[in-house]
């Protein structure tokens, strides 16, 4: 982190704000509740970069009329266990959760459902979505594509988003596992600390505009380009590849929506790609009943048995052992749902600003 | 590779020769052909180390019968488009194609068919799954919790399988995209192979027993580990153990097989676990019909187009250009389908072996 003074604001305080300023561009109440409840739950598990700190792209964009702010959601296709919706180009962060919904509903009935999304845009964290279903008994799952950030391993342009992944496990006495995590080799976010900071990159985690690797920071953000999980290919990074590979297809290519290097940003920074493929950006979301395939029960002691077990595993030096996914964000939550979230200069003027143009008060 | 002359065969020879071995074994003459295809399918493709240089385990673990060679499946637990399978401990070459069929008729029925498999064991390479549904006109995708090898990130211990993912998705006239990789940073067989010619391992491979990153391909093999998928925390690791965790829960887990540590072995080299929290390895097969979500047609269109923008990548420095997953072994299939299947001294002598002690040919 860098050495800039932040204020703290209550979660509240912030999901009341991010509420009313989508009322004010014409979500409808319940959606603008919905879309507060993804950014605030990122902010609560320190994932800041898509939190409130995104409020401002999504008002640039509503403001531009770039999002509809009353989309009607179709299903394009269906059967009983898969679906296709197009979002009407509404709020990733309001059709990324009835979509997730349509896929808890189709599992209910034949067990598991999968719905794949076009014509959506931003919608928050991926780990929101499997934490919903796991408070109905369920595994889910998603994926979404995003603005091309990250080159194929051997390419030396931005071909891919960092293109997420996100899938929860319940457990009985144990709090669940909770796996998000991006396919690129590191986010956005750590290569914009080092550049502000004057810091090199770690190796393999960008190349610059002629494709070679760079620990320049300048390098990738001047027409370089992050690079997939693993790096080169001595470490794999066509692994990176091959997942990010994966959820452009099941998110953009299976729903009719922009992949790759087409799928259009979502701020105003980012230039809009020369050529549309589809409908705005795609998600993937899916949901597994449990007892479709085992007692529920019998599932989450295992689960917190899998824990114990991993918790006990002798730790490398230096370390204090193998964490379990979701560790982290769960420790940011029980600390920022006591003492505030913490917002940098940057993000505070932007709501000061919004709140400036919109009338609603930010303190 | 190796500087070691090669002999090579015929693959025809190769599936001949494995399907009689199997048989010899007792096992019927349809699930031992199964089982030789998906030996052969992996030669062809050029992943050695899952063709018929396990046969010797097979065989191994046939003759002291610790594989049942005339399995009767039975369906657990089941909803229209899911199921648990007990595999009745036979070998995974045919619990894996006979569970991975189910998944399809599900699909086939409600639109996607999600099949988790405990009592089973070694399956063969984890593509071959994902390539039958192509046929079919769906998305497949397969994966397997398999014996400890890798440690999670921050841990020292064997903990997790090199756990892979397969995933395939069919084209119109450009060949399929198949995505088939392990979530550990690198292979066992390239540990192996350094061990032979005395080289050095990369960086943010490996552990050694102490839990320090090694070089030494002694240090992982006595007692080390392999790292997950992105190696340290700097580059990821935690991804590529997440992806691991993900693979376990969904084959060991959800199906009541042994999961994580406890996973039993598929070589008698390799240690019995002290504990059993389930039965065998676990499975995990889905199958997602493409027209439940998008004309089959318009999707294999645009996957071509897909296909075709990422060969026009501009390349990185002495590459020539992003590959497609999949490129690689459909070009050593393209080879090896005219030219025979090149094979290791080690591995012919093994083949030997079994023919002196079955009376079947090898030559």
């Amino acid at each position: 982190m860098d050495d800039i003074e932040l204020m703290t604001y209550p979660v509240e305080r912030l999901h009341e704000f991010s509420m009313r300023v989508f009322i004010h561009f014409g979500v409808p109440e319940t959606d603008a509740r919905l879309a507060a409840d993804v950014l605030a739950m990122s902010d609560l598990r320190g994932i800041e970069s898509h939190g409130v700190a995104r409020l401002r792209s999504y008002v640039d964009m509503l403001t531009l009329g770039r999002i509809n702010p009353r989309p009607t959601l179709q299903i394009v296709r269906q059967t009983p266990s898969t679906a296709t919706i197009d979002g009407d180009n509404g709020l990733g962060l309001v059709v990324g959760p009835k979509s997730n919904a349509i896929a808890m509903d189709k599992a209910e009935s034949v067990g598991s459902g999968w719905v794949s999304v076009c014509n959506t845009n931003h919608y928050g964290i991926a780990g929101y979505y499997p934490i919903q279903a796991l408070k109905r008994d369920m595994i889910g799952l998603s994926m979404t594509n995003s603005t091309r950030l990250v080159a194929p391993l051997w390419g030396t342009e931005r071909m891919l988003g960092t293109n997420p992944i996100a899938i929860a496990f319940p457990g009985l006495e144990e709090p669940p596992i909770v796996i998000d995590m991006a396919t690129s080799a590191t986010s956005y976010g750590k290569i914009e600390i080092a550049f502000r900071q004057a810091q090199p990159l770690a190796d393999g985690w960008a190349i610059d505009r002629t494709g070679a690797v760079t620990r320049d920071p300048h390098g990738m953000i001047h027409g370089g380009a992050m690079l997939p999980l693993g790096g080169d290919r001595v470490h794999s990074g066509h692994k990176g590849y091959a997942l990010a590979v994966m959820v452009d297809i099941l998110s953009g290519v299976l729903s009719g929506a922009n992949w790759g290097p087409f799928a259009p940003p979502f701020a105003l920074l980012q230039g809009i790609p020369a050529q549309s493929v589809g409908k705005g950006i795609g998600h993937f979301f899916g949901a597994l009943r449990i007892d479709g395939f085992i007692d529920p029960d019998e599932f989450k002691r295992q689960v917190d048995e899998w824990i114990r077990v991993f918790r006990a595993t002798r730790a490398a030096p230096g370390t204090s052992g193998p964490l379990i996914p979701g560790d982290p964000e769960r420790e940011a939550e029980s600390v920022r749902s006591k003492q505030g979230i913490p917002l940098l200069p940057a993000v505070v003027n932007d709501l000061r600003n919004i709140a400036g143009k919109t009338g609603i008060p930010f303190h």
